[in-house]
């Protein structure tokens, strides 16, 4: 066995957002329990946005009730605000001896891009912040925090690694678990990826840490490889990229998880997550949104599969 | 300016013979021109095979005859065996004064891959070199050497990276300025890449070794990280990822040019590329095959022109 590579899976949530279609709730408690199956230890399910927002997310209180209790999986909800993490509490107390569930709360490391997505200053949502993470840790939730824009914004460009590692610091000081570097726009390259995790690796554990890539430029496993090499243990992935389609108005152009995967295990590294079946939670993703995901290693293994 | 790496251009070669679409010859001209007019100063441009087998490069003599000249660009023509070396000759004695033309030979590291692509065993393809190579190198052509399947084979698997090396070696040996490492179905991982450049790297200078690497499960880019921080200099890539459509029967998932070069750029490297004028040759060749390329740079870059 080699070393151990933690992938969080965050299609069901990062990637169904990003999808034009409305899965029905069975479909996604279908998806979720697939990729739990194939040893995906840590899944965040759904977010308790304002539906208003992500309709696509606004069964997040059935979601979380009825999560798959599976051996080695755990759970996470995103949750913006107070109000937020009262409904993910409300949903929790619904399904009393249910599979572990956490938190997970975001924000930007430019300015115009986090008031564009939560309509507050990154002080402001700081703030907000002081107010969700403390009580949630209080009740028994460990929080993870989301930096999104780490490596560029759409609107400001170039982000200074400096800002980007003290925003991260900030979280992990407010109590969070553990912060994601997220590559929103999908423009980072390996450089970058070192810029930034030199800035906080002498201070911060490396299991604290995690990448959070885009494929948008095909530039994810690359940057994972960096990454890897840095000593960074957890990457988040979407399951054949759901959500990621980079060629979309709006799409996200998320790392697939297949393509992760087959990267870590052809290195030698131990996921503890089965490929065949997690083609399998893949082309069950391709059925529920009813459209062929941009994961160029699912594509690969179907096309396989169908020829053999 | 950072250090230069050389972007080798197989699009109008590689990428070409395994489109559907028949590019008429002035538009394979006009796309060569592109490229040349982009800043790629190595464009691979068209191969005497037999037209039975690949109709798509039948117009190899006029192509070749009429490459552009301009300034800091030369050319490569793939020729199988003596034959394809006397067509190359006689093309460039139609057009003296041309731009500077090379060629370049290929074979399998794995044994039954050669058979299937070239009807020869591996030791009977190198008795067909001997009678290419020197008498190329006589008549002031170099000569490029190919290997494929060096990381793994459709047949037989897994290829033992010693055997990859070795091949190289004799190709070396033979002759070639420089050999490229081609993963044809795109199964390798950084750890192969390093494996495979490992053996050799000792034995030969970096510049004679080039990565032709494929996108088939998203890890081409990954794998060029890795060559580039052994000291590879050289990698071949596909405008648009030509040729690649890795999710249809029998393509080849090919390196996209502007993924490698914004991930080169972005990193500091000096390609002597210009980026828009590369995303210009793309869109041309998206026209003249009359679909959308895979390329993940492209699509993003063209997609901000759209809503720019």
């Amino acid at each position: 066995m080699g070393p151990r590579v933690t992938v969080y899976e965050v299609g069901p949530r990062d990637g169904l957002q990003n999808e034009a279609a409305l899965v029905p709730t069975a479909g996604k408690l279908q998806l979720i329990g697939a990729l739990a199956d194939a040893g995906l230890s840590r899944i965040e399910a759904t977010s308790f946005v304002s539906p208003t927002w992500i309709p696509q997310l606004s069964d997040a209180a059935e979601v979380t009730a009825h999560l798959p209790a599976r051996p080695g999986t755990s759970y996470v909800v995103l949750v913006p605000n107070a109000r937020g993490l009262g409904r993910l509490r409300e949903a929790l107390e619904r399904a009393p001896g249910g599979p572990p569930v956490s938190a997970a709360v975001f924000l930007s490391a430019s300015e115009t891009h986090n008031r564009k997505n939560v309509n507050k200053s990154v002080e402001e949502t700081f703030a907000v912040f002081a107010e969700v993470i403390p009580p949630a840790r209080k009740a028994g939730l460990e929080v993870r925090g989301y930096v999104s824009t780490v490596f560029g914004c759409p609107y400001e460009g170039a982000v200074d690694p400096g800002r980007a590692a003290e925003v991260a610091l900030r979280l992990l000081e407010l109590g969070c678990g553990q912060v994601s570097l997220g590559d929103t726009i999908g423009v980072g390259t390996p450089a970058q990826v070192r810029a930034v995790l030199r800035r906080l690796l002498p201070a911060v554990p490396a299991e604290r840490l995690a990448l959070h890539l885009h494929d948008t430029r095909g530039t994810a496993l690359a940057n994972a490889l960096a990454g890897l090499e840095e000593g960074i243990t957890t990457f988040d992935a979407s399951v054949g990229g759901l959500g990621g389609c980079p060629y979309a108005p709006g799409a996200s152009g998320n790392l697939a998880t297949e393509d992760l995967v087959y990267l870590l295990h052809g290195m030698g590294y131990d996921t503890g997550i089965d490929f065949e079946r997690l083609v399998g939670a893949g082309a069950l993703a391709q059925r529920l949104t009813g459209r062929e995901l941009p994961g160029r290693a699912l594509r690969a293994a179907l096309a396989t599969r169908t020829e053999g």
